[in-house]
């Protein structure tokens, strides 16, 4: 199944179930909202398949043509959002970069707790204060959990997995080794993320779905340019494991977001990079200096997962910055 | 005014005005939870002071005596819960203790984002998975906010306290250098915080709310014996300058729960502790190792805050702590 929030005026849009194509979408029946369908899952599933069948056999009548433009992020926002950092190739390049080190990831998955109060809709200026602070985005995989009792061990996890999404995690990478220093981890460094506008279940992912990874290229293009194609495959801890992690001491509320961390791949060299803190990273390391910059007022971030069979899973992330000061 | 939240088998339980000496309430007019008052303050708060004032003067006939097992936090789950750690005192005794220059608090407050997604009912039992983790209460102070626009000032900020809070920030000792060494801050390390029943406007206070502080004694109880009775007054960052902090590069919702920090002061040794990690700090120190252990199963932790005049401001805190596992 595949979802879509549609602004009408509320902080939480009206849900939708949209069709494969993402080309269209009725009102889901029964829950109002996203977070409203996490809590009535297991009640209501049956018939948004059912909506889901009609849009894609065409027999929804009702069904109303989708503008990007009226698209939110799937969840406006949430309860709660944990990002995980679970690509080595990622923490040894910046690790590298910065003459820290190269030890990697260890066995205990790395996670920060991040603003939720607010999703950015996929099409959405971001705006920041300052382009002084390295104005950054991060393209990464998440899923959208359901509730989760605290003390869930990885191999019982995945049950918990209700949808999965692409996610925009702005940053400002100046402000990052900072924060880290402290020991308390990242605050402004963090503002809100965009989300790509189509929320869909594991199934729709068929083989790219594998053990608890997903297993597709990432585009990001900046200001039009390709700028990365990784692939998700090779996350060090799956999101079973991720899930285990965040739930040790804590029951997770449904529509908690799950994050795996900027997607990075051993082979940098030829799919390049999911932010430019990591291809920065990769400069300073082959010239000694960083030679690509942060983002400035006007720039541009485009990101999609396209299937094999060509297929837009999560649909489009284009966002354009917006700097106040600076 | 002071508020109070009763359970009612919703997730946000129903606000209620209570009276001033925190023996009946009424409910609110024109908002069912917290989180629909604070957005809608402006057009209420001369209702909610009329109900206040009738509570007061004996007036409200509907008036029902209120019970703590009733009592939810006042904000049972928030959008934003950002925890700073404004006391240098508490800085420079854990510096000490660990061994580390004692820098205290540099000219950047320390602050992190916790989570919001539950806040424990003020006698609710607090349910860890395991003694090992060196489970900890820290009693602090904190402020619910109005929606903050992004880059406010704090020479503007304190116009966005609506609420003053008493808050018991539950730690997993254990987990937390290994957190904060990780540079993303703490996750496993802080569960789920108890919030004493009554969220009081800053006028409540009186010559208590002073330059954004709150100039009172927080008293702690580890299992009935007095613990500490640390002053608000000695925060070296006022709240006005924490939502500064907080707000450079993002709007914050209403209901944002921001707060102190564990209170702690420079005469901590007439005054004690408002968590056990200090005393063992202050016990290093003079003894060369922590005589004072963490909490165990059964044991038992009362924090409230009394004015000059006797008044018990916030109720109060009484929580049990339950382990799960070994």
């Amino acid at each position: 199944m595949k979802f879509v929030t549609l602004a009408n005026g509320t902080p939480d849009g009206r849900l939708h179930v949209a069709s494969h194509d993402g080309q269209r979408a009725v009102p889901a029946e029964n829950a109002e909202t996203l977070q409203q369908a996490l809590e009535t899952w297991a009640e209501n599933a049956t018939l948004w398949q059912a909506q889901y069948d009609r849009l894609n056999s065409g027999e929804a009548a009702d069904a109303q043509p989708l503008s990007a433009d009226a698209m939110l992020a799937p969840l406006p926002r949430a309860w709660q959002w944990l990002d995980g950092s679970a690509f080595e190739t990622h923490s040894l390049l910046i690790q590298k970069a910065w003459g820290q080190p190269e030890v990697g990831l260890n066995e205990r998955p790395l996670m920060y707790q991040g603003m939720s109060d607010r999703f950015l809709p996929p099409t959405a200026t971001a705006v920041f204060p300052s382009a002084k602070d390295g104005i950054d985005f991060e393209g990464e995989y998440g899923v959208i959990l359901d509730a989760v009792p605290m003390g869930t061990r990885a191999e019982d996890a995945s049950r918990y997995i209700r949808l999965i999404v692409l996610i925009n995690d702005w940053s400002l990478r100046t402000i990052g080794p900072i924060e880290m220093a402290t020991g308390f981890g990242w605050l402004q460094c963090k503002p809100a993320c965009g989300i790509a506008p189509f929320a869909v279940t594991p199934d729709e992912l068929g083989v790219s779905w594998q053990n608890n990874r997903v297993c597709l290229p990432l585009q990001v293009r900046l200001n039009g340019e390709e700028f990365g194609r990784t692939n998700g495959n090779e996350m060090k801890f799956g999101f079973d494991q991720l899930i285990a992690h965040a739930a040790y001491s804590r029951n997770l509320p449904a529509g908690t977001i799950l994050g795996s961390g900027t997607v990075s791949n051993k082979d940098y060299e030829s799919v390049g990079s999911s932010c430019i803190a990591e291809r920065r990273a990769i400069e300073t390391i082959r010239f000694g200096k960083a030679r690509t910059r942060f983002m400035q007022h006007g720039d541009r971030v485009q990101m999609r997962s396209e299937t094999e069979t060509g297929d837009n899973l999560f649909g489009d992330i284009a966002q354009t910055v917006s700097v106040l000061g600076p």
